[in-house]
Order: structure tokens, then C-alpha cells, then sequence
């Protein structure tokens, strides 16, 4: 099992607020850790869940339980979180993310309510989680678009000011696809931010837009595995989020030629991936 | 259709930081809605998700093509969204939540992946969208623990100290439970806020603490529907979130006896429902 947090190598830009220029450096930095658990009840995969390694035996039996498939500690035999030697399972990935259940005898599970099914275990013989999730409908390396930094920092606020609802809730998501050049070409709220993601891309769809090649998705919160593999799906070049991005959500960005920014606020942002896409000025 | 947000009445509690009086308010709030849309294609659903009302066109079309059901607007012939009269559908509930779609000819859904799944519509006939979901395991109308606002002002920098990896990456969602007396007794995190308090939940099944009465549930996003559903399931009588809640998340909580506290930053809160929970001091 790996740990909470992962380093990774980070393109820091810092605009200075007074010139053009700005101050690129190349660092670490430490990301929230994402991978995926499989959980499965007598063998059966039943889940399959994005989650930050540990405290894994306690994210199961809640899961179980906030599912209705057990009622109480009694219903719950025994989780072993298999670490990839000793489950016996062909081509383990090896990282401890599967959790097998054993249910208590007459404790069947419930009927099944909402939640993430998977039609296999999902996770058993992949070389990376991110295989498992992108189909990658258009290729991004392709895609020479650049964008300039400042510019970039100018987004939020313009997403900000683009957003009515927000100033008087403040409890909405929003995404937004720009032009390379800063025009805002769609905004879409929810409070999910996957929601607000799934509209601009639906909104790409219906209006003939897709793939969104030369675009920049703009996500007002985190950016997940979830967010990354939307954005490649739709084609967009650059993601760029006002919050810290996810260790997985790097990868995958890394693995399929996507430029992530994240932290975007306050005049800086750190460039996760393919930052050639990023130019000074 | 309903629109993208809700006013509902809120007890606002403003602490002075200088005596341990204070003032409340009650005044009226807005709130981001929050309502589930069940997606149905040729009559068959396959998916009910929460979402805020609006651009429902463009999520629905969105979220087809990220899950590979459509491969662009060629595959899709038409969605239409249900306006409760027109559909019938026996007992829909005439807000509008139910999109059907059909697709083109020839463009029949690909081999489904991990989704919300559903085995029926699970909109139509019901009187609210809470019947749906909460299966009440706990009575909270007889949990009578109170709290002061003083102390529960003070909870988010508590568990902001007892989260040590927080401050490194920036990216992880935590949950705590808190006794009545701001005890902590478990901090979970996770890149994913269900996540964090599953893990909690599963924490106090597997040491046999469930239903968590007289205890407060402490959050450090927002307050969603599926939120809600989990502290009333497990038998929290309290929750309280650092942003803002939902309109859902506010009207569950009323249906169920939960005291909900939102926006618990700064000195200040403001307690959607059972206010009874929070006293002065």
C-alpha cells in the first residue's frame, strides 16, 4: 500500500504583478495521493473506488454500511486488504488495492442500491489504474497549442466574474472552456463538479465543438483522476484547476499528453505536466 | 425545472470574538440547488445522479459521451427532459427530473462501465427525493445533546491541527467526529469527501461506537445530499460543514431531526435546521 501523499516534479511560475516577466522554477511538490480500491464481497467484485491510500479497513465497512449491504459489525466477517502477493489473484498490480470481504454467515448483502459497479474486478491485471478508465478518443500530442502564463492567471477571475450564482451561494462547482487567447466560450455550474464538467462537454457535443483541440478547461475546484480523463475524452489540450490536483490525476495528464495546471490563484500555478504549453509573458 | 438555487430560513450565529455572547439572526439564506436527474434511454434507466437544474441537455449529453454510451452527436437522435406532464410516466413527481433519451439509429449504448446504476427510475412515484435514499437506522429526534456555538466556532482549526498531511498538499478532504465537549475522537482524509467520512463511519462500526449519538460530524467541504444521507445513517445528530450546503443536504436534514450547520468559518455559522442543538455561549 503506498502512502497518502506522492512527490512529483512541478513547473512553479510566479508572476511578479509588476512586469511581464515571471519566475519559473523547477521543483517538487507533494500531491494528495489517488488510487483505486476494488472491494469484493466472496470473491464478487462489487465496487470499484477512487480513494487516498489508508485507513482502509474502516473506508470498506463504512462503504458497506452507508450501502445497506451490512447493518453492523456483526454482518462483517473479516476485510483483508490484499497486498498483491498473497491473494493469489493472476496479475495483481501488486499496489494493495483490492479488499476482499467476507460477509458473516446469514449476513447476505442487501439488495444492491446505487453505487459504483464494475463488471470485473477492475483493477487485477492492469499496468497502471489509468488504463482502466480513458479511452482516448483524439490524440493530445498532436495538439501545439500554447498559452501565455498571464493570461492564464487571469482566468479565475474572469470565470469568477462570469458567475452570478456563485457570489450569492457559494456553494456551486463551475467549468469553463476558454480559447487559448482567454475568451470565455462556455461556463456551466452544478454542485458536483463532475457535473459541471459533464456540461461543457455535452455542451461541445451538441454544438458540433468536439474535440475542444486549442481549448482550456477551467474547474473552479480540485483536479481528480475523474477531471483529468474528461478533459482528455473532450479533446481539451490544457486542464487548469484553482485547487491542488490528485498524484493519479498527474499521471494520467502525464500519460496522455495533457498539460495540468493547478493552483491556479493569486498570480502563480504549479504546471503538472507537458509545460511547453505554458509560455512566459 | 427548478432553478439554480433555493432560499430557505437559517439561524445565522455571529460570535463578537471579544465576550462569549453572541448574535443570532434569522434570516433568509440561498442555497445551490440540488436534485437528482434520473437518465433513461429507451424507457430503461441507467442512471440517477444529483446535480443542479439547468443545462440538463447539456449533462445529460455530457455524461453519455464520458461514460462511452455516445461517441458524438451523431448517436444521439434526442433527449428530452420530462416535465412531469407530458411523459406519462405514472407518479412522476413533476419537477422535471427525468431525462429520456433515444438514440440514433444503429448508435445503441456500448458496453456500460462503472456508473450509478439503478434498478429502477427511482424518480417517478416517489413523493420526495430523500424516500429514495435514507434508510433511517437511528432515531435523532430523541438525541437532545446540545452544543455552543463558542465551541463548535472552534472545531475546523481543531481538526485543521490534526491534520497533518492538509498542510503539505493542500488536496485532501477530512472528516471528524467530535463529542458534544469538541473531544476529537477521529479524523479520516481523502482526495474524496464520501470517502472521509466512510472511513469515519467505518471507524466507529468496527469499534463498535455506532449510532455516533450525542456526537457531531465535522466536515471540511460542503455539505451535499449524500453528506447528509451518511451522518443520519450512522446516527450523528450533528453536522457541520466549513462551506456551504445544499439545497437538498438542508431539506433531508429537516426530514430527519439532523442539526446542520454550514459556512463554520470565521466566528460565524449558520444552522439550516434543529437549531434547538446549538446554544448560546
Amino acid at each position: 500500500m503506498s502512502g497518502k501523499t506522492v512527490r512529483r516534479k512541478v513547473t512553479r511560475i510566479s508572476l511578479d504583478g509588476v512586469s511581464p516577466d515571471h519566475r519559473v522554477t523547477l521543483r517538487a511538490d507533494v500531491l494528495a495521493a489517488e488510487e483505486p480500491l476494488g472491494i469484493r464481497i466472496g470473491g464478487e467484485a462489487v465496487n470499484l473506488t477512487m480513494r487516498t491510500p489508508g485507513d482502509d479497513l474502516d473506508l470498506v465497512a463504512g462503504f458497506l454500511f452507508a450501502e445497506g449491504i451490512i447493518t453492523g459489525g456483526a454482518d462483517l466477517a473479516e476485510i483483508r486488504v490484499c497486498d498483491g502477493t498473497a491473494c493469489g489473484h493472476a496479475g495483481h498490480d501488486g499496489l494493495g488495492n483490492i479488499a476482499d470481504v467476507r460477509l458473516a454467515e446469514g449476513g447476505g448483502p442487501a439488495p444492491r442500491r446505487n453505487f459504483l459497479t464494475t463488471s470485473a474486478c477492475g483493477v487485477c491485471g492492469k499496468a497502471s489504474a489509468a488504463e482502466l478508465f480513458v479511452r482516448k478518443s483524439f490524440d493530445l500530442s498532436q495538439d501545439h497549442v500554447v498559452t501565455r502564463a498571464s493570461l492564464l492567471a487571469e482566468l479565475p477571475d474572469r470565470m469568477r466574474d462570469a458567475q452570478r450564482v456563485f457570489a450569492s451561494t457559494g456553494g456551486l462547482h463551475a467549468a469553463c472552456a476558454f480559447t487559448a487567447d482567454g475568451d470565455l466560450l462556455c461556463l456551466r455550474e452544478d454542485v458536483g463538479r463532475h457535473n459541471a464538467v459533464d456540461k461543457v462537454i455535452g455542451w461541445a457535443l451538441r454544438s458540433g465543438r468536439l474535440p475542444l483541440s486549442g481549448q482550456v478547461l477551467l474547474v473552479s475546484g480540485r483536479a481528480s483522476f475523474e477531471l483529468v480523463s474528461k478533459a482528455v475524452l473532450a479533446g481539451f489540450p490544457v486542464l487548469a484547476a484553482v485547487s491542488a490536483p490528485s498524484s493519479l490525476a498527474a499521471e494520467l495528464a502525464g500519460e496522455n499528453g495533457l498539460t495540468l495546471v493547478g493552483f491556479l490563484r493569486g498570480g502563480s500555478m504549479n504546471v503538472y505536466t507537458e509545460p511547453q504549453r505554458v509560455v512566459p509573458g
